[in-house]
């Protein structure tokens, strides 16, 4: 059993019950990595950096296990099987639907152990009937290989069925980030969602921008100094606040240019049109009257009829 | 005229035409804004702190004049008409149609002096018939009233239609910024249109995010580092090979949930069917064959018919 403050102390072993201070027996816990994809290798990085004992690493593709293993000393393996029984915390990042069909076959064996999933996701049930003691630990964060993050300000959101492991969950985030939060399924899934938003589709929206600027023979660099502004502004004001640009101005000069330059652009034309209308649309909720910008509200109100879509094009699209 | 290095230098006159070395020369040019909005009130504080001489502003608004103007050491008017006559450079941020409309009026008796305005999507011909000496001088970046920004990393596009107001504006916006670029009207167009895709559509994609946190009572705060991530990654990673999220992995599972949460918001719910089909294609340009995917591809590939908008779903949107 691992060790968790102030409780179930095993006195005696050594390494992963441990003895010593909390912090010395916390880094004691030997931890399994299952999966060494662009969580597990920011995670298990982070952790090792930290003085945790990383045992074991776990893929499916061999190259990718002994990567991740030789950057945190650890050995690994890309046979399931061949997973040490004795960790006392085994963490899977592994892709969802992969990890549920692999559940069983992973915890056989390894019941005694935690189990902690990292998937915005996936609700902490899919551990049910299958490990004894589980939970979730969700850094929200985007992670590359490439890149190694500070875990010190990332928000990690954990989830435990027991009170014990959540515990222990608290103080091991607790050791790589000074934000930690507990928060159930629904509120992760929530989370994760809106993180959609905010980076996987602002990254989209970088690389669409990339594309165009191409298309003119332009370096993508040029937009870096604005990508960076437009991020750190949020911080200071809301981003309903923040916004900036023709659609919320409603200069339709502007805009009727920009989806002249899409015309050849179906994908980014729809885009151009449907965020314009949604920028515009959240500027000003009430149709305007009486007053000069009349004419620009109602032809907003008429797009928004269909969420901005020109109707001429629908059944051309 | 107004000082140019190592050109129709007027000696013996004072401030405008100056004396002295060429820095001294450059400052010493008397400096009008017409206009105290978001772009104007940035560039003419940058302005101010590097030692310019701003003479005047104007504004429609008094109180906006009125507040630029004290803060830049400034007199200000309300009156077009009250505008001094004889600075030597007058830079007009005021909005698209409005600065088109007032051009006649603007530049009537000033026509001497370079004229200048900041706009990205409007071409340095709108000053052609009104004055003689005109330029566009384009900081890409968003501003806002609330944040001072540091104008050192902003790349600056200039155009001007004499050679001596080019080197002009070349040395005034590479006092400002390590970042100078000659641009035409074409490319800046270009530039724009770029921007409002990794600026303006970016924010509202995190007041959109900002909305869904909202309706689970969680706060946006939570998404800045993952915020700051997703900005940060694409300096050194370009933003298709940064791109992470379930769309990219094509994680069916996980977009049909996260559908389903949207069920109820037509316009996330849109927003996140044609974003992520757009993902998916990026990553995936041709239809896969023969493998385990299959499936995942030609689902996405049917959707792309529509840019990823389900078919059924169009006429009742």
């Amino acid at each position: 059993m691992m060790y968790v403050k102030g409780n179930h102390v095993h006195k005696g072993k050594a390494s992963v019950e441990g003895g010593g201070n909390g912090a010395s027996r916390l880094l004691d816990t030997s931890v399994v990595f299952i999966g060494a994809g662009n969580l597990a290798t920011n995670l298990a990085k982070a952790m090792h950096a930290k003085g945790y004992r990383i045992r074991q690493v776990y893929s499916r593709t061999e190259a990718s296990a002994r990567t991740l293993a030789q950057a945190v000393g650890a050995a690994y393996t890309n046979d399931l099987a061949a997973v040490v029984n004795d960790a006392g915390l085994y963490i899977s990042a592994l892709k969802d639907d992969v990890l549920q069909e692999l559940i069983p076959q992973m915890v056989n064996g390894r019941e005694k152990a935690l189990w902690v999933h990292t998937a915005g996701s996936l609700p902490m049930r899919v551990w049910y009937g299958a490990a004894e003691r589980y939970g979730v630990l969700y850094p929200l964060q985007t992670f590359s290989k490439q890149r190694e993050v500070d875990f010190a300000e990332i928000p990690i959101f954990i989830e435990a069925r027991r009170e014990a492991d959540l515990r222990f969950l608290h103080e091991l985030a607790g050791s790589l980030s000074h934000a930690v939060y507990e928060a159930d399924s629904e509120t992760r899934k929530a989370l994760h969602l809106s993180a959609v938003f905010a980076c996987n589709f602002t990254n989209h929206l970088y690389a669409l921008a990339e594309a165009l600027l191409k298309r003119y023979g332009l370096p993508f660099k040029v937009l870096l100094p604005l990508i960076d502004e437009t991020a750190r502004k949020v911080h200071e004001l809301a981003p309903h606040e923040a916004q900036t640009g023709p659609a919320v101005r409603g200069d339709e000069r502007v805009m009727e240019l920009h989806e002249e330059m899409l015309a050849d652009d179906e994908r980014l034309g729809l885009f151009y049109s449907i965020l314009s209308a949604s920028i515009y649309d959240d500027a000003h909720p009430e149709p305007l009257a009486d007053d000069a910008e009349n004419e620009v509200g109602d032809d907003f109100n008429e797009k928004d009829i269909n969420c901005g879509l020109p109707v001429i094009d629908i059944e051309d699209l």
